[in-house]
């Protein structure tokens, strides 16, 4: 028989019944009842109930055992009378009689228990992260994150992408946050980067011909932590292909991700129309280019309505250049309660407020109600209601001003309220490409044109596009919305060299800089580029929607705190003075 | 029709004849043929030979383009005629008229050739590794690889193994190399280090109840250059599992290595049987712990022989403790050109020379020939001949002393040996395990105990083992080799806390230094560890082997140069002032 077992905890049911078995796993509760001792002995695949009693040779030796002692158990198995069948375990129709023991890891008192849903603090959590993984949610998760990735492999295999490993210690690859550096040495005094994203490596490949690439590829970013990013590194599902448009990319990497979420979304509905809505339409409907589409809600400009009207202060606002009025239509959210619930919420959110309309029925037809209503009157009232399309039950709330002064808050509020009336779908993932983003954007206060997204997108209409006004120019460029988050972001990259130097020199980058910065690329571009283009999914919060975790550290499996510590490894620690001074460094004192 | 393309460079042939097609790729060649331009063009799948003549309406367009650049054709398909079929090419039964053609990406002159065979030195293939990689070689040996590593994965999903990522910014994790360091910006003075293996990490992983873990796993070790070796990163095939001993892992692995190379050997025999062959075997064996067993021979002591004898050389050797005689059987190798050959290597190698022994047929039987054999006589000659099996034609060579000080160059001759006699088959891959690792060794000067291997493995014999000689000591460790490399590497480890210290104890390491170093793992093991075990192949080593390549840096897309250094990216380079001063770090000027 093997040292070890002859089944895993998951193995054994009626038709194993008066076999001799072998089990090896953790202690996982123990119950004595009455003289006898029950132990849930589970392993990574199940739990197997195995019991002892005075009868047993071992009886003295199992009666030591504690949770989450690792042992190994041989014994018979023996059926279960019918009533203390578990129809809800795979082995609950079986038991074994424990008949020898070894104890293959005794444990000391536990700090977080395994078994049961007790909370614990982060910190602790953290610490003894090698438990915290043995709870029943953490390794589903673990799993649940392998799955993922091994189907999405498979997937780009499918369609004849080739997985590239590109270089980690490597030449800085800004992609718009800190880079992590590795000092050299071999010479000292100069470092390498670890790299933000493979975005130069993966478009040399392209330069190098290989038509199709693929990486699940750990990307580095020295940033601020947030609970739904990783202070150090995380994963992309990332792509790139040769002689493609922005379309292709699109049908390539669809069934991708749509294929995961059916495959690992539990039964909730995976839309499979992914509408393209422009990032302009995005913020006016939306409020946001990352918009939940499971909630219904869509803004509206309801500006002519308030031209003029005697609500002052929206009509005053109109009468500044680049401002509109905004309306968001709230189905079956007529009640005064819910629209000053909503104004509150505002108020919160830094606005002054939110007027509202509401539409109610007062037994001799419906009346709209709210301050706002009566202030520009029954006829511009009832055009504002035709227009969003509401009636009896139903509300609007109105923003006005500059759009980048409450489009934020009004994006926001569109959640709340989806969310509050219960419009919003839970069981449903909702997908959005969001296309069109303009390339460059102005400071508000220098007005300094600088890239607003990727500066390696190909903008639409290529060098003649650049010729006129930098603001009006759109990219090749996309994310993926699901739910309220960016999944995936992409573009079809400018692969010509006079068009790419145009496009810095438009930010206000010499051709000096572009070549120091991303030389190695530009450079390339010089021997026969191909067109490309590609994208990066986020590996981490697919499986964070997946998983329905709101915490980036319940997908992963030895994360870093919020100050990006590793408490179980003690990273970062202090260096040894040798190894400073082969790397000829000198940490400066702090006060 | 899409932008770019509706068929690829390897798609079209004699069905499509008449067909209007659109191509894209680079200009591989081109000729003229006496006013006809034919253009090899190529992408990733392939070469279609596309053509114009005058009567095209883009003639002038295609006489401008020179070689690399990249187009897009349109045109029509055709039969060549028949005796222009060219049966190499999937696509010779056609061409392609050129109707219309558009430059995609025009090229600079070529610093480097992608057409043909021509030689460069490393440092041009390394600045335009963009250019080399179009070369075919490199194509084939990086698909190689991309398909190398998805049959590993395949393999390893198909035995329910999962694959988890590690951290990669993390603690020090020391296999006995330097660690790459990287300075904490949130924690100036502190810093993280890139794990030289998950090693520590796929420990805790058992730890926590996971019970087949695999990685295709980035490691990190800051070595100094050399040829078959990359100076930053490389990759490993890293697995580990629970409730195993060492042939568990054994038989789960070999018909991993075994079916890729079966799969990826091009034909070369792939030996089924591997031996397990003791440490203390294959050095007496082979001279090495990393035997070439595609060269039959074997190596014997033959000290016996040699006690007393006439040859006093080896007689007075044996009278000192600790040493030996061995003889290297040459089949074939009795010519004393070939004998004198081998001596030269001896002393090439820094020894003395190489007695030796070779039998011819003088007509009237055989006859030992060389000084050794009249000096020891004709019985002990014929002794030796008996022990080593050999007859005329044959040959022997003896080396005498601690076999420490011999051992490496008689396995050095052994290869030589072999090679030169035309005994190793060059078309197979031999493998064996090395197993019975020594855990310790002293040193040869101070007689310090230290490991010899990993720390991490569990001495043969457990605590009780631990009590006697450590010299005596043996490691559940392994190595395999395949054709004088090490592939793997592994051991079932030491899961005990009690023993583990007690094992480091004897290399010296206090309690307390074991808790700073591997902290986060030992303190892991009190909380009830399974036994678990597992082992590592080297994938950049593994693709050398399958691609017949010397030169690690032609199976990996972007190498550093022997500087550890990229040309192409230019790394590593000086930080920008601000940088440092955000990680709290001063460069020391050097002199």
């Amino acid at each position: 028989m093997h040292a070890y077992r002859s089944h895993s905890c998951a193995d054994l049911n009626a038709s194993n019944v008066g076999e001799n078995v072998r089990l090896s796993g953790w202690v996982h509760r123990v119950r004595d009842h009455g003289g006898i001792l029950f132990i849930d002995l589970r392993d990574h695949y199940g739990i197997t109930q195995v019991l002892a009693d005075p009868d047993s040779p071992v009886f003295k030796d199992v009666e030591k055992v504690r949770s989450e002692w690792c042992i190994r158990i041989d014994g018979n198995v023996m059926a279960r009378a019918p009533e203390l069948v578990n129809p809800k375990l795979p082995t609950g129709e079986v038991e074994v009689f424990i008949r020898d023991i070894e104890v293959l890891g005794a444990s000391d008192e536990l700090p977080l228990m395994v078994f049961g849903d007790q909370e614990y603090p982060e910190e602790t959590r953290l610490k003894y992260r090698f438990l915290d993984l043995r709870r029943e949610k953490l390794q589903r998760n673990m799993i649940l994150r392998s799955d993922v990735v091994s189907s999405m492999r498979k997937r780009m295999w499918d369609m004849k992408f080739k997985e590239f490993q590109t270089p980690i210690i490597t030449a800085s690859s800004p992609e718009g946050a800190r880079d992590f550096l590795v000092p050299s040495r071999l010479h000292p005094g100069k470092f390498y980067a670890l790299p933000q994203a493979p975005q130069q490596f993966k478009q040399l490949l392209m330069v190098s011909g290989f038509d199709k690439y693929f990486q699940i590829a750990p990307c580095f970013r020295d940033e601020d932590p947030r609970a739904d990013r990783s202070p150090t590194d995380f994963y992309q599902l990332d792509l790139e292909m040769s002689f493609v448009e922005q379309q292709d990319v699109f049908d390539t990497i669809q069934p991708v991700i749509q294929g995961v979420f059916e495959e690992f979304g539990g039964g909730r509905k995976v839309d499979s129309e992914w509408e393209q809505i422009s990032y302009k339409d995005a913020a006016l409907w939306y409020g946001t280019d990352k918009p939940d589409l499971r909630n219904p809600i869509k803004m509206q400009v309801v500006s002519e309505h308030f031209k003029g009207s005697g609500f002052a202060i929206f009509a005053k606002i109109l009468e500044q250049d680049g401002t509109e009025i905004r309306a968001i239509p709230a189905p079956k959210g007529g009640s005064r309660k819910f629209c000053d619930r909503m104004n509150a919420f505002a108020q919160k959110e830094g606005l002054p407020g939110m007027g509202y309309i509401f539409w109610r029925d007062q037994g001799e037809g419906m009346e709209a109600a709210g301050p706002l209503a009566k202030n520009i009157g029954p006829e511009r009232t009832e055009a504002i209601r035709k227009q969003l399309g509401l009636g009896v039950g139903d509300a609007a709330f109105f923003l006005g001003g500059k759009p980048s002064s409450f489009e934020g808050v009004a994006g926001r509020a569109r959640v709340e309220i989806g969310n509050e009336l219960g419009l919003t779908d839970q069981d449903r993932f909702a997908f959005a490409w969001i296309v069109d983003f303009p390339m460059y954007e102005a400071d508000e206060e220098s007005g300094k044109i600088d890239f607003s997204h990727n500066p390696f997108s190909m903008p639409q209409g290529g060098m003649d596009a650049l010729q006129g006004d930098p603001l009006d120019v759109l990219g090749y460029q996309y994310d993926l919305a699901c739910n309220g988050y960016e999944l995936i972001s992409g573009a079809i990259r400018n692969h010509k060299p006079e068009i790419m130097f145009k496009a810095f020199e438009l930010a206000g980058y010499g051709e000096e800089e572009v070549r120091k910065r991303f030389g190695g690329m530009v450079n390339a571009f010089k021997y026969g580029a191909p067109p490309h283009g590609g994208c990066a999914a986020g590996i981490d919060r697919i499986v964070m929607l997946l998983a329905d975790e709101a915490n980036i550290r319940e997908v992963i499996l030895f994360p870093m705190n919020q100050r990006a510590e590793d408490l179980m490894m003690s990273a970062p620690s202090e260096p040894m003075a040798d190894q400073l001074m082969e790397l000829g460094l000198r940490v400066i004192p702090q006060d």
